[in-house]
């Protein structure tokens, strides 16, 4: 079985040297940060094309690699949509390298000045994005988060600690070198993207207590990993819990374009975050729309989960369903299941999603401005849609160019975040000499 | 003695009752935090004008239970300072006052777009300003802070959960009544500003733990107690841990603008957190503007903490100083102290204060724009000065018009935070039935 614990344990022999090497790296990373932060658009641009040069020299290496890693990962049973997600095929590759060249080709998010503010005694106050710092990812089985990670945060002037899961450890490993050399190759610190080279739980102790040194943590993978990160940490944490999503289909909806936004919305692709996991369909609507949007969803194989008011619709048009308890309101099927509910007027549904979504994106299907309104402002949640699929909730959608995860939190990035969300700010002021009296 | 955890217990038997309580309170601030984000300006402004009148119309009440405080204060043998910031004196109750009638005068900055994306499918994402949810506030002795954060979390629409110290319990209690009763009588949910009935620290236990209801944790206080929080909370904490600030004059600085700039910035208020605390001098300015400088700090009563190439100046010019160790030069004396040391370029200057600072203000006096600019782009604090004191970091001289305090973070917030910074956004997407494809 692939272990980066045991292959670590070669190198060192006690925990606390895991725990020097992490601050060593912390540190590192700390000192790349400060000259990365004023490393101009080109240089960052030509590392970054650099990886993606790398990467498409060294596709047959990093092959042999990911082989063993899937052969391991075969050998451990992982299921076989751990190892598709583990796999780097072609497509994988080609996402890399053109999401590599894609990074290099969007404007430099640092040094843009935001605000000015003159003060009355005579100097200027200037808002300024700057880089965050240094940022710690940890993220599980996909290899390509270590390339796209890498590069988001270089381009956003972020050193980062990269610590992918025990599954991808060859690939990840092989992947990181590869980084190290193009920042080499142009002129930059090579500690500005480091791996850890162990998925011992030791390292991630020591990493998420060194808030001098680190600013910033994203966890990515499961909600067993992010809560283990966000109770462990004492620095700031930007997380994405899941995505309970769900579209309201109100008494005031066409028929068509609810059914069409249902159906995009549960079945375009039912495993990713921004999939609807609950549909609410108005009292008044239930017995016009529901039969119908109900045979659409079937028809794409999708298992009903209902309520008894729709039970009953459901029953007698003849379509087949399953009963909903209390927990699958709250549930992120992230496959062909959805849970459906007649609701007695928009604020019922809002008050539903408010309390068993999960602040991440959910539609309302109407040709009601006022009941649209009334929706858009009281649901709690990052995206918010008027008859458009939840689908949408994505970085590239959003015209970001680019998205290096979803925040389900509301302080400092709120949904997809890009490069302007890898960064922080600070003040410039200048004056001649002014004191306060 | 002042003890919240005894009256807490004359009410309650066991600790499982302070968890239900501090539960039931989180619960209902998530309800009200849903209803105050979409409360029309005038509706805040009405409560935070009748908090101000209460106020004015309860100073008797009030100065009795802050008498009780003062007494049990000085029988605990609190020191002097702890008593002068627990004591409501006059100036602190206009000032409570006209702080509150300032906040409803302020721009209201929920609702406000930020951006608009206009998707290639047709449709648009506006990023709109909404409130953070519920915002909890710990902090020490300052019973205004009890007033002064409520109105600023209404204001901007947040519900706040606010707990202070036990030497303020009874100036608290009293100070939160009236905060209740403005609301109930604007017709706001009650809930929208809740003191916690007790000092046990039980109850912050599992106040921190609870991410569901709570978006925010602001800790104000000592840094024993904010770094309780940040490793207690599994809830997003805005922090400030110090404020260790410092001067660098440069070989071209004018010796009047740098030693009115180090006066002010040590002297003015010595006891903040903009102060300085350190001073540096290039060497190249050393024997032309240390000794001038270094009299005016001691006519001013300020000990000089100096290196060995400072103190032989000094000890050139008869000035008489007393010899830094490592540990000066990351102390927040918040006194009329200041460590000194001599550097031979700005290069070292910014490498200094980017080990010992604590990322908060630095300033830099110099004639030279080049020096300057790089001064500003390198240090990593919040805040950078070019010719203007460090005492300008506060959320009223940067034209916020109110400032709930100051973050040392790099994430949501940095610097000063005003209302704008007790909100997060959410994005509005209004189509006419786009799916994706």
């Amino acid at each position: 079985m692939v272990n980066g614990h045991t292959n670590f344990r070669k190198m060192t022999t006690a925990t606390t040297d895991l725990d020097a090497l992490i601050k060593k790296m912390a540190n590192e990373a700390r000192e790349a940060s400060l000259i990365l932060a004023n490393v101009p658009s080109e240089q960052k641009n030509k590392a970054i094309l650099r990886m993606a040069s790398l990467l498409e020299e060294n596709v047959e290496l990093l092959k042999v690699e990911n082989e063993k890693d899937l052969l391991a990962g075969r050998d451990a049973g992982l299921s076989s949509a751990m190892l598709n997600r583990l796999e780097l095929n072609d497509k994988r590759f080609n996402s890399m390298i053109e999401g590599a060249k894609q990074v290099a080709s969007l404007e430099d998010p640092v040094s843009e000045s935001l605000e000015t503010h003159n003060h009355p005694q005579g100097f200027t106050i200037e808002k300024v994005r700057v880089p965050i710092g240094v940022i710690g990812i940890i993220y599980e089985s996909r290899p390509n988060v270590t390339v796209d990670c890498a590069i988001l945060c270089l381009k956003s002037g972020n050193a980062s600690i990269l610590r992918g899961g025990k599954e991808a450890f060859h690939t990840n490993t092989a992947l990181a070198k590869l980084v190290t050399q193009a920042l080499a190759e142009s002129g930059l610190p090579e500690h500005a993207v480091q791996f850890i080279p162990t998925t011992d739980r030791a390292a991630l102790n020591t990493l998420l207590k060194l808030d001098q040194q680190i600013q910033c943590i994203i966890p990515r993978g499961g909600e067993g990993l992010i809560r283990f990160v966000a109770e462990n940490s004492t620095i700031p944490v930007i997380k994405h819990y899941d995505g309970i999503c769900t579209v309201y289909i109100d008494q005031a909806a066409s028929l068509k374009m609810a059914s069409d936004i249902v159906v995009n919305a549960k079945t375009q692709y039912p495993s990713v975050c921004n999939a609807a996991e609950n549909l609410l369909v108005h009292a008044n609507a239930a017995n016009s729309h529901l039969p119908a949007i109900a045979k659409d969803l079937v028809e794409k194989g999708v298992t009903l989960k209902v309520d008894e008011t729709s039970a009953a619709i459901l029953r007698e048009n003849g379509i087949s369903y399953e009963t909903a308890n209390e927990a699958d309101w709250g549930t992120e099927y992230l496959d062909l299941v959805i849970s459906i509910k007649v609701v007695d007027s928009t604020e019922t549904a809002i008050a539903f999603i408010n309390q068993y979504g999960s602040s991440h994106s959910d539609a309302i299907v109407t040709d009601d401005p006022q009941g649209a309104e009334l929706f858009l402002n009281s649901i709690d949640s990052s995206t918010v849609y008027w008859n458009v699929s939840t689908r949408f909730t994505d970085g590239f959608e959003f015209g970001f160019g680019a998205e290096i995860g979803i925040s389900t939190d509301k302080l400092h990035a709120r949904g997809p975040m890009g490069l302007k969300e890898l960064c922080s700010y600070k003040y410039k002021v200048v004056g001649n000499g002014q004191i306060k009296s």
